[in-house]
């Protein structure tokens, strides 16, 4: 048993019942991303959390402890990912990723935003020439330290 | 001559002379996201725009003339990035990868956000704990259609 | 259980049956080109086509509700296809890229052919020398904004 | 020399001179897919054709020889192009690769669609939503001989 | 069930059996290259020929129905071969490849010769000094057209 | 200096004076597949030869003296060839590959055929329904030993 | 003028004069860790300190503010080194790279060591057996936080 | 059975069962680092150790016999990892490789810091501004011998 | 059934019996180098070798016939071997192959040691500072030729 | 100026003078495998051997010190080598890896066989059957310690 076999239970328990993460997310009380990167195998769930997710996913007491273990982390199949809507992520990066780092360096310094101290909150803007997906991340910046 | 040797050129003078990209943004009359992606190479400005940075850049007639051509774009030399600030938004996509995907489909259906009608915005977030990089993706929610 | 997983027990379906994707197509009221990609796991069906392709192809009530699940896409084993039949399209990209790419620029500006807002069309056309295959790609053109 | 060289020095005088390919093409009287391809190294001019291009672009003589010889071919820097225009189209070969194998199949039976005996247009079709890029593709189908 | 499982089956009977493959070319009475190609995985038969290798191998009629399917090709489990008969042919084409290309195209002009319109015979020369494998490849020459 | 400024002088000098591999090779005395080759880096003249060959396309003594260096080997830029003419010879090796290993061993029993002992000639073959490029490899074969 | 000339002029020069990192360093004031990162081109020096770095290996004014700029990061020509020297801590992250993550989240939980918030210190161990690279690396603990 | 699977098997009794790995290591009598190691199927254990390590998670004695085999390192599935704790390290390798390489040269001359004659000790660092993972890397150093 | 199988039968029998591959190439008659390939999937055996590995490994009729099919060769599951043991064969073609290019070549004009024609001898060789382990690598060179 | 300018002006000045690696090594006073391998940039001369290495190609006061660094090692143009005698060393470890590793490990238990103490001896083998390039390795075993 690992933790992909837990992921591959939880969507397919998902499926079948037609779950929606918004609403695991409301049970556990945090945000739908954090909860949705758990459950997809990504981040480490305390007992109080796992149980939850496992009675709504009919997970076993075991099944429940693998919630618990800190996973190997990257969701994707291959360094390029195929998927068009994940491909606009990366394409995001490819194309912007000096203009991010350029500005970063220009506002802070040398360092980095971090991806562990990281939120990211996803939500639908409405626009009448079509709704666009609004998407903020907020990670704190990391000076390099001289020594 | 191609769009690199621009690319170059610019980032030399801006050394040089300790231009700021925020400067540069504000004598075109745009968002420093897309004036300094434009300026790494990245994007396409018109006539005007590129008389602008000519100036501040100096640049000449025949170099203003390609920053009105459309680049081959993508700015990084690797698949996977080198750099620890661009890697870590490499690590994001890789990580919340799936969530993303999950959480778009399950408000919009299959779809994507856009990349192309896009826009970015990054701002500093004072934080008594550290202050943090806050950014903002506003994508238009395409969805594939039936035919 | 995943979508895979039904993408095979279509195909195993339909070899064994005998089926033809135009005859889906038909059955669904949609274009072979979008039916098929479907059934091979690009793309996503409504309840009604569910059911339909279900039908067809023998699937229980949940192997059905994968086929509504937004499925993770790319469908090409390599980043670079062996099968000589795609290979030729990969070539095509390959070969005319970049010309595909002046020329649309040249009529339309900085932005890109959209693969999402988009239908392709293959017919049979008949010719003494021998038939040709005829492809029509339609896709809207989505220009850069600048902000 | 070669003919790469030939091709950055085409693209510097058409940028220098605002050359627009569509022009190019009519003076040569073939379509502006097949000549832009030829411009940007991926086809071979004959001699009478080579003039007229170096004309244009200003070529010497032995500049007007490389044209005719047949380039090594493919236009890519990387294997999945990283260009968004030009990723657009790897990614319809990425989603749609098994459907467009599974249709031509079905229709022809086992071989190709020639990416040789072949041709394409792309012409601007008017829409009152965003004009679409249309792109016709024509190959001779060759089929699997046995022997 | 897909094409892998039938051409597993076959090496399996193969093997257990002792069978020949230049045996099974005569019973299906085509060259040994194409059939062999057919068994592992590569070429479409049409049904006599499958219940010819049906009875063979003993394949149920289901089996042989995939045998009637067109494959998806390419025999090689990475791109670089490391089985060391398999890479002397890769090296062929890595330290002859552009020699070919050259004296193709200084022969016939631009244009590719078909791996489609295509046959291959193996036979053994016999040489004092070592017997020799000589392999004739014959393919179709397929100009560029010009459009 | 290295070998492949002298590759590049050679096709540089044959450009300009249009000179044919089928000449150089009559003036060498072998045939025009060896002689290609090593006018393109792949193969070692001796002293005589590279005389031959530097008379024809000009070249200096010390540049006589590199064609008389063993090569580092390998005509490809990349490990799967994008040149349509080239893909081709690579996709024979994909599709054939295994088809090629397993007659060869049914026929020698456990070897290699030799890529080093090894001859090539490629020749016109005229074709009512189009002339065909064939091609006679001929390698000796080379049983692997128990020791 | 890029960060990689500077590099190799910094190189360049500490062979030409014999200039030791550890007598830069001192120089400096930091540890010769961080200030040969940092001559390497992988950290950014401040204006005192570009001066002092400037005056040792001879740099002018504008490649002092170069030594100002953040550098693209990254050190190595291929994401697997060649190097035997930096190959070996390759292989301790590929043979120990799962023990580490095991050990760190069984100590602190889910989280990351910081390579930004991070020295390291080289040191020769004496021993009778060999002397020892001894190497402490220091990061601070980096919590995943839930949100 | 291999390894592997005896490596998944302690995982599943670890989970299951909650152990830590340093009580594993204490009762082997060594360092938490190596024993882990092994235990994830990277480290070679004589018969004794294998016994405990077999009372601990339950192994046969076939399994145990496993764990005194020598195994097939590198604990990685991909040459650039993608969990962030272990890309850190790579990180860290990345960017600090050639400033390791040149300090350890300064100090020792041509040679390297070996991985096998290598020990590691992770310790947690108490530190108010939040606790840092230290730690001791200690390889001999390898001179380069001249023959 | 594959090689492969036969190959996990093998050392599975192996770690269970404790059987050493030097008593298995005694009993095979032929060097412990040659016959550990073979069980390794990498040679191919006669019938009465095929019979006598069999018999002790416990192999059945039809996995003997197995051992006596030529394999698809390539004991490596990635390009750059992880395995520390074997990477330090990798580095040394990585770091002496243009030496042993070189020398040979120097030697014996252009041609390759041949690894078909080909055996290997390891042996230990005591030495005070620390026992060597020596290899004899034996292979006949095979000489370019001129056609 | 870096070690690869100096390797380049070696063989230049090499090819250029007839010189062999074996008269050098004889002047250098150690074996032609590490002298040959030092003058492709792999080893590090000390002074006096720079010195001769200098008078012999010609190298200028600062080019000797070049010779004194250690370089980035690694000689290679790509992870698996295209050039046919290297490349067949490449065979060798892909081939006989797993027999390698098996039978150091038989011999010496869980280790490496060193690729810093170690050395290279090529020599000619005269034999009737044609001449055997005959390759003795010998690297100091370096057990894997418990710590």
């Amino acid at each position: 048993m690992n933790r992909n076999d837990i992921t591959e239970k939880i969507i397919t328990a998902k499926v079948a019942k037609g779950i929606t993460w918004e609403s695991v997310a409301k049970k556990v009380g945090l945000s739908k991303e954090w909860v949705t990167a758990g459950c997809l195998g990504q981040m480490t769930f305390d007992g109080k959390q796992a149980k939850i997710i496992g009675r709504i996913f009919g997970l076993t007491a075991e099944e429940q402890k693998w919630l618990q273990v800190v996973p190997y982390k990257g969701s994707l199949p291959t360094p390029v990912p195929t998927d068009p809507l994940i491909y606009r992520w990366y394409e995001i990066v490819s194309v912007y990723g000096t203009t991010i780092k350029e500005l970063i360096h220009e506002e802070f310094g040398d360092g980095i935003m971090s991806a562990i101290d990281f939120s990211m909150d996803i939500v639908r803007q409405p626009d009448p020439k079509g709704d666009r997906v609004n998407v903020v991340l907020s990670g704190k910046f990391l000076p390099y330290k001289q020594y």
